[in-house]
């Protein structure tokens, strides 16, 4: 990833502290790429179809995660009311698939590490949402 | 669009009235799209540098309904945290946009149109949110 | 939709044919929409370990669809290579998730008319490489 | 990112090279990264008026790049036909976008970055579509 790079030559001022939105823009995308695979990985095990809700709930926070990712990713005509609502959602997709993914982490390694991914964003987001105010 | 018919079709229970949410995903999906194209079309305007914070608007509110409808075409494992959370981030975007279009509406008839994309969108999700709970 | 009317303010050249960029526009949002929301309904249905691989092609679809939809609807440094690129691959995914529900479609009325709108979203992307030559 | 950690733990076969795929999904989703802070960079620009192209290339890598790593994330119902496609239209989009970048990389070294993560992805995506055959 080269967000950290990127920013640093943003020609303007960004509202928030850099390497803050960094770290929370790197930890949306590891975790939006985790949720991708983990719905996948689950759709291939034998007891898919007592998967169906993780499957769901997968497809939701990396759709989720990957548009917060964009959002923290522009600066430019920056507005606290998007970014804050965008976060406070993501932080709740992260809450759901990080408890459902939990709960199958015993069986599942995919699971396992999805819920940690899951976890180390919904943390990110709720350090940026206590800076954004 | 297929969206009222889909949702027919599906094989379980619905959590939300069929016709409120196949209206709102339809609404969802044209403000995406009218929010990409009035980007594009504020890009190619002389006066761009003026546009700049409409330009990134309408790019965020793009990606937010786009995802949002994502999450309402989905019915298996609801989880009304995720549903109402991701509602009110795509009202708030639609709101920011739409504000913003309205304010060049008289210039541009591209973010005339989008703005009234924005409200319409802004007013389902509202429904929608209501219906929720 | 309002893909047609937000084309006409487009403030510059258009190198495509505007009728029918906006026509393929409304089918690639449409199929995408079906796209996401039979992957859903497959998800739901008591045999989903059998409509693994349809479940699969479907987020596929959903996902070029979509992205496709996007490139089409900027118009502001046209690059024939990326559009015909993005084209024949959107073409391809509507083919392969064509065939794959058009299998399922005795059996699940909403893969009968994912199908269908697979197969009208193949057509308008092979009259739009047509064109774009 | 979690990406080859994620592939390792696939209940399934995967029908190309771990290591490969891990590598390219990385690059893809980097690279999508880079061109969505690209074209923010870019609109922040004084001469954001000459930079109309390369942000609308940005904006097409960024969404291309962000499917074709979904495409690759998932293995279940793996369909060739739909990987090569989409990865060809990448390798297209990362060419494009890099060249764009690469003109301006002088001036603006965000499009230096960037035009260093397209051509990352392009060279990885050539790599992984000599492996599918």
């Amino acid at each position: 990833m080269r967000t950290a790079e990127m920013m640093q030559t943003y020609p303007a001022e960004i509202n928030l502290d850099r390497d803050l939105l960094a770290r929370t823009v790197d930890a949306l995308v590891a975790c939006a790429q985790a949720c991708t695979a983990c719905a996948d990985a689950c759709l291939s095990e034998d007891m898919v179809a007592d998967l169906r809700t993780c499957i769901r709930t997968d497809l939701d926070c990396a759709d989720i995660c990957e548009v917060t990712a964009r959002v923290l990713s522009r600066h430019t005509g920056y507005d606290a009311n998007i970014t804050r609502a965008q976060v406070q959602a993501c932080m709740q997709a992260c809450k759901s698939c990080g408890d459902e993914c939990e709960a199958h982490a015993g069986h599942h390694e995919h699971c396992r590490i999805c819920a940690e991914a899951c976890r180390a964003c919904e943390q990110a987001c709720a350090e940026l949402l206590a800076a954004i105010g």
